[in-house]
């Protein structure tokens, strides 16, 4: 652990225990700097995570503060799922309640995507038109899966960025994650085989395994550091478990980040049982304080098929992701061509052409700033306006907050009065396979517009209220 | 049957009853039109038509004349599968035989794919860079599947001129016709249940019910009207078939067309049984005479899925197609969202930017064009080269010849002394689950590089010679 990190966790813990309270002002650089013996850079960072993190403000002239939004919350209880292999069968109600949140006019708070404004459009349509101006057009039939070597190559380099090693070769370009997911699924399972998934657990994997045909058994989260690892050896000593979905880094819905430690002891764990992670890691791009490394960095066996796209970070509609798949690559290749031959080669160059250009850290580093500005701003406003005894993450990348509202109110109902008033959400019992989060919602941090977003928020809070009366 | 159709298949008659002999000339257009009676234009039509057949051929300044190829190979035997259950698992031949069509050094008569050459890719390149310029952020959101209105409508009115009405609403945008069928296939089957497939078949087929665990039974099939409709009735009497999945326009392989009354009765019959029909339609476009029309023209009952792209006449590299899933539609569209979420929003948007602009027709008349020309080359150089008792077909739209050596050949062997004079061919052996077509090969006609194809072909027939010593 670095020397920041340290004071970043006493200043946290001091924070949590109440000895800082909302609204308390932190010594300044120079004071800490002095106080501790440490440099101001030090201080600076440490700070700055915490800033991530969402635990202190800056006050522009005034210096750091105790965030408001994260004394008046307490985070959601971790999850205990019965632990029961279960079938799966959530389609239905998916699509509805997403069906729904497509419409401009909403305000998105139940969006699955961050705000489309937000990404480099123009600058994309500019590689893009060069590169298929560009095309040499037998690329057209070289670049069918596993893709095109020069994106699998820029794909390799953010790899190394992140602090994993992946070659190029291991690579296959997919459309979206979404394939690169079920690919996966479809490489290390059969039919009726059982899976292992967090609880809560994003939809599109229930979707998933409903498609395949697949049981599911759900494993213990911590609202803040994802999978319960004790409870997963548990359920691997008891279950047939074939495969292992989820997500290390900023869970969808949770927002919880798996730390190293624990990362690394899951993949030993998956490793001990021959059981392979299918790592989905859509948003390791978007985290608030450093890039957080992939399970896949710890990966020795070849087991972990990780699974990411440029959808949430960079070009949304391109629908370009990839797997690396480890010793399953030339089995998901294969299974690519089966499925849909290849992945659109205009959009693999062009891609290419924008991250050889080099914006994208500079367009990241923006999208980071909105985003922690917009956590706050959702964060404050949930604190300002839904009912007392509310629970919420807070989440340190990514743009989703998970909200756990007393037990006696009704999630779905909730959504069908919010949709009344053109607002989105997403229940909690889109979240799991037996539906047990039904006094849960996802809200989507993701959309800058402050004064329809606050509203927003206030109009749900009035709504829960009046509901839990 | 118009003047013109009359007057053609008289003449086609003429020729394959011997009473006119390859390298016969036929009359002249005004010398016809005054023995008949009928206008000039008529006539030309007419020759045109059997031009496009390749039974005649026009030589510049001297008028149109039988042609030479016709009359020296008969067609191939018609097959006469087992029809019995078969599993299916083709998969590995079908890696290891494409797996090196790839490389741009081969003469690619063994590829599934016509010259990337042949497509307007640089005015694509213009449609594709003002769409990504001009794109609303918010259609990345919106046009998740079912896909862009904008682009289904301009599908909407191709299907208008095919003869064929299909709503806007029922069509899903897909990543490519193969993934549109493999959607379909999902839509309408379980694993372990049963389909009826042509005899031979495309192996992506064979691909797709290998990767959903279904049965196949193959029907026999005329190797110029596609699949034989009694076998058909009498294999839907005998097993439970769940789907038909076919090709009359220009079937991969064999280049068959099923006449219009043929689709007609083929739908009633498969409603009869209320079978759905999975109707691959990817070569219609690529027509020598006139466009067929699809079997989904003739479906009342919804149970026709027909499925397309813009990939073998358009755009290829750009993986854009698409599922006219008749009653299944919504359940197509919900599977995509499921399995891939959406197709590439640019890439709609370019395209529908480019059909809107209108030099679709021009560029498919020249592509046809092409094609009619490098298919008498490749028939001559078959004629000229390949061994005595060697049987084709004489397709009248796609780029696919398929070639019937004397039975002691084995295409398989002929593949790889052929590789290593760096030539591709695919075997016969892909093209069925009971690998039954063993001397038999596809010749890929959309490649036109004239020298190095008519080598190709000399040196194809003289290793087919070597081996049948």
């Amino acid at each position: 652990m670095k020397l920041y990190e340290v004071l970043a966790d006493e200043l946290m813990q001091a924070i949590t225990s109440g000895q800082l309270r909302a609204g308390d002002r932190l010594p300044s650089v120079r004071e800490a700097s002095r106080s501790r013996g440490v440099s101001p850079s030090t201080v600076f960072e440490a700070y700055y995570l915490l800033e991530a993190r969402g635990l202190i403000e800056a006050r522009p002239r005034s210096g750091y503060f105790v965030s408001r939004a994260v004394a008046q919350h307490a985070e959601p209880e971790a999850s205990v799922p019965e632990a029961e292999e279960l079938h799966v069968e959530v389609s239905e109600l998916v699509f509805q309640v997403l069906g729904l949140a497509r419409n401009r006019a909403m305000v998105p708070l139940g969006s699955a995507f961050p705000s489309p404004t937000l990404f480099p459009l123009p600058k994309l349509a500019l590689a893009l038109g060069k590169a298929a101006r560009q095309l040499d057009p037998w690329r057209t039939v070289e670049d069918l899966s596993p893709g095109s070597m020069d994106l699998r190559r820029q794909i390799g380099l953010r790899y190394l960025g992140a602090g994993c090693k992946v070659d190029a070769e291991e690579v296959v370009i997919t459309n979206g994650a979404m394939e690169a997911l079920n690919l996966c699924l479809e490489a290390v399972t059969r039919p009726g085989d059982l899976v292992a998934i967090e609880s809560p657990t994003f939809y599109g994997a229930l979707q998933a395994l409903e498609r395949h045909g697949l049981k599911a058994v759900e494993v213990a989260t911590n609202p803040r550091t994802g999978m319960d690892l004790a409870s997963l050896a548990a359920v691997l000593e008891r279950h047939p478990v074939k495969a292992c979905w989820l997500m290390p880094n900023f869970q969808n819905p949770l927002g919880s980040l798996m730390p190293d430690s624990a990362k690394q002891a899951l993949v030993a764990l998956l490793a001990e049982h021959a059981v392979p992670l299918i790592e989905d890691d859509v948003y390791g791009e978007l985290y608030f304080g450093q890039r957080p490394r992939p399970a896949k960095a710890w990966d020795k066996a070849g087991l972990v098929l990780h699974c990411s796209s440029f959808s949430k970070a960079l070009a949304p509609g391109f629908r370009v992701g990839w797997a690396a798949a480890g010793r399953f690559a030339r089995e998901v290749s294969r299974r690519k061509l089966m499925s849909s031959l290849a992945t659109p080669v205009p959009l693999q160059e062009g891609l290419s052409e924008y991250l050889q250009r080099g914006g994208y850290d500079r367009h990241l580093r923006l999208l980071r700033h909105t985003l922690i500005q917009q956590r706050q701003l959702v964060l404050r406003a949930i604190a300002k306006y839904f009912p007392a005894g509310t629970r919420v993450t807070q989440p340190e990348g990514g743009y989703f907050i998970w909200v756990e509202f007393p037990p006696q109110l009704d999630a779905l109902e909730l959504h069908r009065l919010a949709l009344s008033h053109d607002i989105s959400i997403a229940p909690g019992h889109l979240f799991s396979a037996d539906r047990r989060f039904r006094h849960h919602v996802r809200i989507n941090f993701g959309h800058p517009d402050n004064t329809r977003t606050a509203a927003a928020l206030k109009t749900v809070g009035q709504i829960a209220d009046a509901l839990m009366r």
